[in-house]
Formats: structure tokens, sequence, C-alpha cells
């Protein structure tokens, strides 16, 4: 067996997330029919992480082994499996990497795109795609509050419960670090863009939404940082944005071990 | 009764094209539910032309005439309608007009845009979206070619035949005028606009799909002049490009009578 490291892009509308479930409505559930189907035998991959019914990814990555009778180019990984796909998933790279390799452990961060589209009349090509917000908001103070995510925190109040957390909840147990963000603005549309070492479930939504809400005037910029920075124990983010905008577009990886360009094998 | 004139904007990927079916599954049969649910009562609705399944449109016009007893503002239309439709359908504008107008007949040209991508693999979320041409070719002669298409000709070999037209077809039946041609370039995509007085059925994407023939050097220009110079009565265009990079972005009246902002009624 031979791991590859693949970087798929899938437009999340048509698909209940990433994770495989018992329908076989999921984009992992699509990708291991088609390798399954290459391969003549099961095969399972592992993605970095799952994204959200109806969430979209220009630069997911999971890992997968293939038998040594499969050992053709890196480069010839797309095409072969593309033609298996819906045109909705596509595999934009591949490479071989050393067994040890994880797509999820060995990720060092992630950076996700929120879309909001601020059109008097959402655009309908935008329809599942942008989270439409027509009323007056501000951009510059989106920005400011978007800004305040910036280090690291307890993100305590930007966490959805999955259920499954230890009890009681460890110290440190919400503690991240987001490294980089970004507000762009594009005609109708507005950018914001996280960098992190790691986000919690619905992270991206909540800081969004709570950005958000500082922007409509609903909650101050001193209320969030407070939120942000000194959360209380019953404290939330005061709304969760909808999937629709969020798109994962990049998964990091130690650069000096699986550099984009570089062939490992 | 008072008649309306309303600009559409819809993705066609979910519809089997613009006009009314018994299935009820295209974007005319969707309004027409909308309009009916909203009045109480059967409503038909004319558009400007019919636009084929997966086919787009931005600017699509029709017109419906509403019952005295639904006599509100014009601009408060299209979120009344809006709020009927499915996201993928949009009503952008809405204005009283004279009962003389009729969204086809009174129509004086029409503008498309064709969207084709350059991208070695396809964006997910340009699938349906764009005409998929990876391999190489030249946009430099694809400007060259679409340019012949301006002026007055016998369209004859860009023209499908829908199997009503008078037998013997008529001098002159398959005569149009195309006003403008531009060939734009952002990225990976490559836009072409043709604005014309009127176009055939299919001949959109004849015009393209013989203008990238050339541009592929499948034909040369000299041949595509003279298909559409000088057809001979069983020439026909190389190709027919596929639905999905098609547009329908601006229906055309005379300015004087019914212009964008101005309210008539």
């Amino acid at each position: 067996m031979t791991r590859i490291r693949f970087t798929a892009a899938y437009d999340g509308r048509p698909y209940l997330g990433w994770q495989s479930q018992p329908g076989g409505r999921t984009v992992q559930d699509v990708l291991e029919r088609a390798f399954s189907g290459l391969f003549g035998t099961t095969c399972r991959i592992h993605g970095s992480g799952r994204t959200d019914a109806g969430v979209h990814a220009l630069g997911q990555v999971f890992h997968a082994d293939a038998p040594d009778t499969h050992r053709i180019p890196a480069d010839k990984w797309p095409a072969a499996l593309n033609t298996r796909l819906p045109r909705t998933i596509r595999i934009t790279h591949a490479e071989y990497v050393p067994p040890g390799f994880h797509a999820r452990f060995s990720a060092t961060g992630k950076t996700y795109r929120y879309c909001i589209s601020r059109a008097p009349i959402l655009n309908p090509f935008d329809a599942g795609l942008a989270w439409h917000r027509p009323l007056a908001w501000s951009v510059d103070i989106l920005e400011q509050a978007v800004h305040l995510f910036r280090g690291t925190h307890d993100f305590t109040a930007f966490a959805a419960l999955r259920g499954n957390e230890p009890r009681p909840i460890p110290e440190g147990y919400f503690r991240r670090t987001i490294t980089q963000t970004q507000v762009a603005q594009t005609g109708e549309h507005v950018f914001i863009t996280f960098t992190g070492t790691g986000f919690l479930y619905k992270m991206v939504r909540l800081m969004t939404g709570a950005a958000h809400e500082a922007a409509r005037g609903k909650i101050t910029l001193e209320e969030l940082a407070r939120l942000i920075n000194a959360p209380l124990p019953d404290d939330k983010s005061p709304f969760c944005a909808p999937p629709d905008g969020l798109t994962l577009m990049r998964v990091h990886y130690p650069e000096e071990t699986f550099g984009d360009k570089k062939k490992i094998n």
C-alpha cells in the first residue's frame, strides 16, 4: 500500500456534509465509492476534519492508501478519480506521502472563508453560497470585530457542543489560536478569512455571527471583546451564521515535510 | 387588470427551461404558481422568449396582468413574489406598463453572454455554469471569430430547426442582425457577449461552438466567414456549445417608452 495525500474542492449544496453517514449522501461517501470502484475493493479515506452539511471546500485534504497495483504518477490521480466523480466534487491535487502522514493529525492549521452578500436581492447564483444580509450594517465595524478574534483565546463562547466532550470539560479544552484574519469587499460580497491552528465545532459560523451582530449594532465591540477574552461560563455567541457562506480554503501542513509542489516519493 | 413588466434572474440548472411544460418543472411554471398563489386565481405570464433547459438568465423579462385588487407600488412587487419563489429564481425589478406592452413583441433586441472555463480542472462551483475547454485554444482567434458575426446575415448555418417552420422556408426567414460582440477574459473565464435584434433557436450556442472550433484550429476563419456570409443550403455550424455557459443578460425595449428607471404609471 502507498499513502497519497489528495486535495479536493466541492460544492457542499448537494451533500449532507463531509463525514460518512448511513444514507451515503456525504462527500466522503461519494469519494469512497469512487476509490472503491477504481481499486475494485473497499477503500476508506481520512479527511483533515469534517465540514457540515451545506459547507463548501476549495482545499479540503484527505489521505488514502492505494494498492501497489495502482502505482501511477501522482499527477495522473486527479483525472483518474474525477471521471468517477460528480462535477460538484473535484480532486485538484495528489501527491505520494510517507506512511506516517495523516490528513488530520499532521495538519497544523486551516484557513476558512465566509462570504456575506449585501445585495438588496440575493443573486440566484449565490443561493447556498453566501449569507444574505441586505439590511444596513457596517463593514468597517465587522472588520474591527473580526480582528478581535486574533490570538490565543478560550473560545468556549464560540463552540457548539457535539455531545461527546469529556466531562468535566478539561481546562483549556476550548483554547485555540487564530493567527490571521482578513476582511475583503468585492462588489456586493464581503469575504471574511480566518486562519488558525484549529477550529471548534461551528466556530467560524459563531465568530461570523457575533461579528455581524456587532456590525449591525446589536452588541458592542466591548461586549464582543469580553466574550472572546474573558468569557463567563454561560457566555455564548449571540448568533450562528448559516453554513451557506462557509468554505474550507486550505489545510496547512509543515512546509518542510509536505510542500505543495514537492514530490515526497 | 393592470399590466406589469417584470425582470427575473434565474439559475437554470434545476429547471427544464423557461417554457411551461406538463411536468411543471420550468421557470415559467414556477413563476405562474407564485402569481396564482398571490392572486388566488390562475395567472399566465408572457416571457420575452424561451431559454432552453440548463440556460440561465440575469435579465429575462416577462409581463403579467394583475387584478385591480393587487395594486401595490411597483417597487413592492419583487419582495411580494420572491417570498413565494425558490432562491434560484429572483424577481429583480417590476414596473407598471401600458396595456399595449408585450414582453415578446415589444422587445427590440437581446444580449446573451456565454462563459467558457479554461481551468485545467473545472471548479466545482462552475459545474453547469461554464463550458469547460481546458485544452489549448486561442482566445485571440476566438475574438476574431466572434466579431465575424457582427452585422446582418443569413444565419441558416447557425439555426437549429424546431420543426414548426413554414414550408418552404421563406426567403429571409433566418436573417438577423448582430449589433455588438465582445470577448473578455477574467482569470480562467472567457466571456463572449452577443447583442442582436433577435436570435434563432440555439443560435448563440451554434455561433459559440463554431467560433471555438476556429479558436482550436478545426476550421479556418475564412471557412467560418463563408458560413456566415455566403452559406450554402447544407452549411451547418460545426459544433453546438452546451447550454451550461449561456445566460440571457438583458432584453432591450425602446428606451423612449420603457426606460429601466422610469415609472410609466
